[in-house]
């Protein structure tokens, strides 16, 4: 079993980072490169309050050491060979875009009483990138700090829980061989070392069923698959890339299809479906686009309504589900998975992004945190979701996003940066 | 957390034994150095074949590694500066006996189908040596052979259950600061290293309450007292050291608690009860005895029967039980440490021996192996105590040391070896 790390630097690759920021970057790199966005780091578990647990001089510490970082030959190798949804997938001109990157500047702030901000403000092509590293900085800070108050026993008992947790897992799979999914645990994982434990073990004793890693470097040490395809962020910041007219925002939504499919084509054709909410999804993709794409991911909201929806959805169009794949992701546990895999068992085929009850499973309590694009070319940026909770943006945005998008909820709430 | 250790040799130090050999030891070097014995090893554990799992090769390589260790200069040290019972209670005869002591010979012999022989013939003062070490390398020997069949993570997960096994033990002992207990678990453990995992966890983590170490290495290690008295053997061979009659025999019995009081005085006057059935022993215990000794060791049978018992032989004798001691030892668990304290809390005072299920709790099923005195200068020894699945003699044997030790039993059964 890996030891605990409590010292040193969390983020040691540039590929230490999912793999959508480059599905989504070279997107960006060729059709919107120096479209300004900010980035908003939030902490939606409010009962903890991060700045007491992490000092402003640590966190600076681990944001400069990615900054200092750059991609390495080998790893330019690695993202330069992935064939597996397209040939050369990634063009030359965006790898060597990625030779010369440096993570940009990042604006932390911290207040009285525990609570920082951390903001990423930048070019799109290269604010993009800190996502996932900013969250796995926190993150592993944040265990670090609860583990420095333990004795040694006690953190022994904490990966202990972890390895006992994940045996559970691992044996209920077993009686599920026709069960497939992917680690996406990156963004709340306990902590890197823990991350790769669990990814190794997963692809070691599942070696049928654990197919692919979110995790870019992951995927390369575990022969895995990189998993990876576009995020809210991509439909976000393109409602500001346009006219600020309701016309333009609305249009926003499929013209960020479009664009994904000019780039990739079928083999990335998996669709986000609850930025606005996944109703006027539904309303938004045309007939020709659910016949094209290859599926669907669903983020929020009851994954059993959705799957039921989407099945509606192709069979409205005169499309068989049988040849869909749904990609659920949004809270996944192994009871949740199965129960989801043998409702549509048959009826379209589905897959599983397992993220935090995968990665940071250990008995300690798992923080939800996002870095969310929150300005777009100067303008705010808004989510609506199918989980309110989950919703972003200053209230009249988001008021003016739900009339936009047709948005219907009995009941909503916006929560501001 | 420690790693498990697949090969290599089990036993690196011949203080890795438990005191009780030493303190017995002594007065057999002292009085009874040249009666011949025959120690034999037992598997209770009907149900494992342990020449399945275990080679002759290896076995032999374990058993013949042993005996190339000598005792150490600082070895020597540390028992010579033994002063927790008695102002140098080893002599430095004695002492000078151990540093030129060998391990003798042993006898192995594999039968077809997956059982074998082990016995360890020789001069009671050098074969008494053999007992635990015997145990500790078959039983990691055991488990060796069950982990080498499992996926690494198989193992990571065997440790981990051992180690959230173990917190919940830790856990459940905070929550009772007034009940200290031994470590007790040297003949039963998984692994050397983890009955040292164990010993040092509960050392640090319930340092008031975790007092000592029945193993002579460990104890040294973690500044914990060496715990051991005697054990069944020292009245089990006693039996044969006088006439074939059944009045020496009768009175070997308290011959044995004599010669220990001659050694060492009240400091280690605790007795074992039950090698002859502990109703037998409260007849033979004298008031001058009973009234000088610090307490009683409970190995077999209910113990709070026991705990009864001896209160009420105590009063009998006019003696406050609130003065005296006694040690259970017999298959604890952490719940009955807590109703047997609680149960006698202010009446006696209590301290617990805690064996198989301290250090080999790790979800794999322990083995009940033993290592018993079975021959005393060319007669067969016979143990009854207090719990029938636990007698050991021939047929013949056992019915004559019922008669001679008055002992009652609604049924009764002999297990011969």
């Amino acid at each position: 079993m890996n030891t605990i790390e409590l010292n040193g630097p969390i983020i040691k690759s540039l590929l230490d980072i999912d793999f959508y920021k480059f599905t989504m970057g070279q997107v960006v790199f060729n059709k919107y490169r120096h479209i300004p966005v900010v980035y908003g780091f939030t902490n939606r578990t409010k009962s903890v309050l991060l700045g007491q647990h992490i000092s402003e001089a640590e966190l600076r510490e681990q944001l400069d050491h990615a900054r200092t970082l750059r991609f390495g030959n080998s790893e330019l190798h690695y993202l330069r060979g992935t064939n597996e949804y397209q040939e050369r997938m990634f063009s030359e001109d965006y790898l060597q875009f990625l030779k010369h990157l440096q993570l940009p500047e990042y604006e932390l702030t911290y207040h009285q009483g525990g609570a920082f901000t951390l903001r990423f403000p930048g070019k799109w092509s290269e604010a993009i990138y800190w996502e996932t590293i900013a969250l796995s900085i926190v993150n592993e800070l944040y265990y670090r700090s609860l583990l420095k108050k333990m004795t040694r026993f006690e953190r022994d008992a904490v990966l202990a829980t972890g390895v006992v947790l994940l045996e559970s897992k691992v044996d209920r799979l077993l009686t599920q061989p026709q069960i497939t999914f992917s680690e996406f645990g990156t963004r709340r994982r306990f902590s890197r070392a823990w991350q790769y434990y669990v990814a190794d073990v997963m692809a070691h004793e599942l070696p049928g069923q654990m197919i692919g890693s979110s995790n870019t470097y992951i995927a390369m040490e575990q022969n895995l698959l990189p998993i990876g395809t576009s995020a809210h962020e991509m439909y976000m910041v393109m409602s500001g890339v346009g006219q600020n007219t309701d016309e333009a925002i609305l249009a926003s939504h499929n013209q960020t299809l479009q664009d994904w499919w000019e780039q990739y084509g079928w083999g990335l054709s998996i669709a986000l479906t609850d930025t606005y909410g996944t109703d006027f999804f539904f309303r938004d993709m045309t007939a020709e686009q659910a016949a094209a794409w290859k599926g669907l991911r669903q983020d929020s909201g009851d994954p059993i309504a959705f799957g039921e929806k989407a099945i509606a959805f192709y069979e409205g169009h005169g499309i068989n589900p049988k040849d869909k794949l749904i990609i659920f992701s949004d809270g996944l546990d192994i009871d949740k998975i199965i129960e989801i895999h043998h409702r549509f068992d048959g009826r379209i085929k589905t897959s599983f992004g397992w993220g935090t009850n995968l990665t940071n499973d250990l008995g300690l309590k798992p923080l939800s945190l996002v870095v969310k694009a929150i300005e777009s070319n100067g303008r705010p940026t808004v989510k609506l979701s199918d989980n309110m909770a989950k919703a972003t943006g200053p209230a009249d945005q988001v008021a003016r996003f739900k009339r936009v998008f047709g948005h219907v909820v009995a009941q909503a709430f916006a929560c501001t940066y």
